[in-house]
């Protein structure tokens, strides 16, 4: 009874919100497992009990001797050499939406995974007064729901990556080979809503993908360090978008250098400055990192989570955490006019949900070289988002559905009409089989928007962020009630 | 006797390294001043007092009667228009090498000043157990020597800019034309001591320039904001370094974009995440910046600091704030061999704090426009390090110094070989009349180094943080004892 012994313990932590069931002071009895010697005998009866399926952080000790048949399988990193093969994958963000996923999916292929999240992405929801389409279980339940279904574990951990002590734990018990980061705030108009949630979102994410490499070079040298960057690092330059770096001539010298940055919203400049935090330490220290610049996610269901409706993953169409393609899907499924922003000129990569968990696998298994910072454009398609309208409403109408379309004001700041051609080629030089938009829209997107058009709420839908008119003063109510 | 009211207030403040003199909260009594309203006649009284000299921000009532002859000198910002003549000067990090002798020249250039400074640049000479060889006064001793000189005032505000409540006060009080940015931890080694310190100087440096970015669009939408960056951002390419931009031919297409960034230090990095975070909001907000890449400054003495002793700068010589030229003349003075790192093929821009002040009232007097964000390289000279121990060498000659040069481990990452061309003509177009080093070195660096040589500290010369063995563990003595 693993898991009520980490409840029973968990509920005397205090409450905080950046650290959900962080361990306690060294000091402080039973919970305790900080800052245990390695070498010490407590500390090999607690890896014991970390190796324990469905694993909460907090519940260290005490131990449970019935658990110690569960062997650490697959571990294969040594310190002085090269990765073997990786099989030991920490996912931070695990719970959320690309990050759920990936957890699934690297399981099934029989990684060994341990999910890192402090839920601060289900906390967004309650505060701004959003829901997924999609009803998602916790995450305990869906760790444990695809235990039952394929005996297959993973390793939980929950608290925050700026809280250095939690994840120096969490590094030094699981001991990744390959840890894959989307832990990180991951919405531009969230970034946008007032002042604190700016400063929030480049704290959070800059901090945090410090620490991952700070927690890298002491705790795991050899680690691969796999990172979701995206595709608005680059922004909407009139050249060609190259995969992370462009060879440039200049006054008779020619040097490959960094492709320059013009990042359009907070949250977007955060990728921008962990790239360029995690090009030096690979320089300094020989850190092996993969930049994954992924465009547009769309779509929910991949093998994995269709198996049961408690692996279900979270669909986000509202204002704030909601992608374009998702939204339109909802806006056609309730009969909402499909909205625009501005004159729909704005082109972007996109990718299914599916093509993320593959992308990241062939990452994964095709590791960086120590030092190297390589840079993979994460997208297989490029649409407008007049384009996008335009497949939205001939796959509805297949399906019966009236669909509009009509143009709202831009709330972002952003070039509507624009050149764009940005190179994918690297991870289908890797083995990257695209699933495209077209097949994807009819076969899945779309009908789960009409699976759950009932829980549609409409008040979510329309954009009520402005680049703009960002202000200083707390916003209490962004979503409109 | 405003500064005695001053005192007595401030001593009943909590002790915080981080917020010195912060203002109390609105229902805390006698030294509240946030949250006034600007229409009050409470803030009408409020504004008065703070247009008083030596202000200290916590001392904002009780109100003094006697000192509202003072006149507001030369505002001149309507917030719906153009800056008709910028008179009105922020001076963030005003205590600090630079920004002190920012703020005297400036002062003496009849703009009206006001530095706001944390003074954390004083709590980390006494915590890494260094100091200025030169012996300097506290800002309130500085601030009340200049106006017993010369008649001139400057105001005071003491606290940290990562708290907005405390900056906001500061914007709305004195209402800036300009805000010089000064404000940051600019020693690279410093970002390297350990994780807490890279954090810290992230964390610092990005969300207090936010912070400014946020005051400018809340409160002074026409302030222009002249921000000090640093040519490490651009690194060390193969190609020419152009100032801020690079226009690009690829594939046939051709845009001007952000000069690629390859910073060397967490510092540097942060400098990075600065300039990008600067241009977005010229963007979208349409701020205007001007983003002075400055090179490694070297001197002491200005027109103004000579003036009295109580006015001097601070000169760093040790292994963690020193620049290069400033140790290499130390060194020399005390019989110490020159200690380059590694082969001294480094390579780098480099410019007297004479040139520092007149390049920055030179952006003052040529605002960016509006939305603009424009970068200029500003330093004077090109040197290696090999070229600057020659040169020391040999004028230590003429003032009969016996000079040595020693190799010793290099302890950064960097490149000890490479090409370096970087442009610096924006700032000579304006104006700037440069000194060269050929001739300061022999009228006041050298000469200051002797002037002080017994308050040197030989246990500081050597480096002692290394770029590569940067740990999680908080280092306390970085600094030999």
């Amino acid at each position: 009874m693993a898991h009520l012994l980490s409840a029973s313990c968990a509920v005397n932590l205090p409450p905080a919100i950046k650290t959900y069931f962080r361990p306690r002071n060294k000091h402080t009895t039973s919970c305790s497992s900080s800052f245990v010697s390695r070498t010490s005998p407590i500390f090999s009866s607690y890896r014991r009990t970390l190796q324990e399926p469905n694993f909460v952080y907090a519940t260290a000790t005490p131990l449970s001797k019935e658990l110690e048949h569960i062997p650490k399988s697959g571990s294969s990193t040594n310190s002085n050499g090269p990765i073997s093969k990786p099989r030991r994958v920490m996912v931070i963000g695990g719970d959320g939406f690309c990050g759920w996923a990936t957890s699934l999916h690297l399981s099934n292929k029989n990684y060994e995974v341990a999910v890192v999240d402090s839920l601060v992405r289900r906390l967004f929801d309650h505060q701004l007064g959003i829901d997924s389409l999609t009803p998602i279980s916790s995450i305990q339940n869906r760790i444990r729901r695809w235990k039952a279904l394929t005996g297959k574990t993973m390793q939980l951990y929950i608290g925050d990556i700026c809280d250095f002590e939690f994840l120096s734990e969490a590094f030094k018990s699981f001991e990744p080979d390959v840890v894959v980061h989307f832990g990180e705030q991951r919405s531009a108009p969230y970034s946008m809503i007032d002042r604190s949630r700016a400063v929030f979102t480049q704290h959070n994410n800059v901090i945090g993908t410090l620490n991952v490499l700070f927690a890298i070079k002491e705790f795991s040298e050899e680690c691969h360090l796999v990172k979701l960057g995206t595709m608005g690092e680059y922004g909407t330059p009139n050249i060609d978008i190259e995969e992370g770096y462009l060879t440039i001539t200049h006054n008779g010298r020619t040097d490959t250098l960094p492709y320059p940055k013009q990042a359009s919203s907070f949250y977007h400049l955060s990728k921008v400055h962990d790239s360029h935090n995690i090009a030096f330490t690979c320089k300094a220290w020989g850190i092996r990192a993969t930049d994954l610049n992924q465009g547009v996610v769309y779509g929910v269901r991949t093998d994995e989570t269709t198996l049961h409706e408690e692996l279900c993953n979270r669909f986000d169409y509202d204002g704030v955490f909601g992608t374009a393609l998702n939204r339109f899907c909802v806006q056609a499924a309730v009969g909402h006019p499909l909205t625009v922003y501005g004159k729909g000129g704005q082109t972007r990569g996109y990718l299914d949900i599916r093509d993320t968990v593959q992308c990241v696998e062939l990452a994964i298994a095709n590791p960086a070289k120590p030092g190297e910072f390589r840079v993979f454009n994460q997208f297989t398609e490029q649409f407008s988002v007049n384009d996008l309208a335009g497949l939205v409403t001939k796959a509805g109408k297949k399906l019966g559905l009236e669909v509009q379309t009509i143009s709202v004001p831009n709330p972002r700041v952003e070039a509507e009409e624009h050149y764009y051609n940005a190179k994918h080629r690297k991870l289908i030089e890797l083995g990257l089989k695209p699933h495209v938009l077209s097949d994807s829209l009819l076969d899945s997107l779309l009908n789960v928007a009409i699976q759950f058009k009932d829980r549609v709420d409409h008040s979510q839908i329309m954009p009520n962020i402005s680049w703009k008119k960002i202000g200083v003063k707390p916003r209490t109510a962004p979503v409109q009630l």
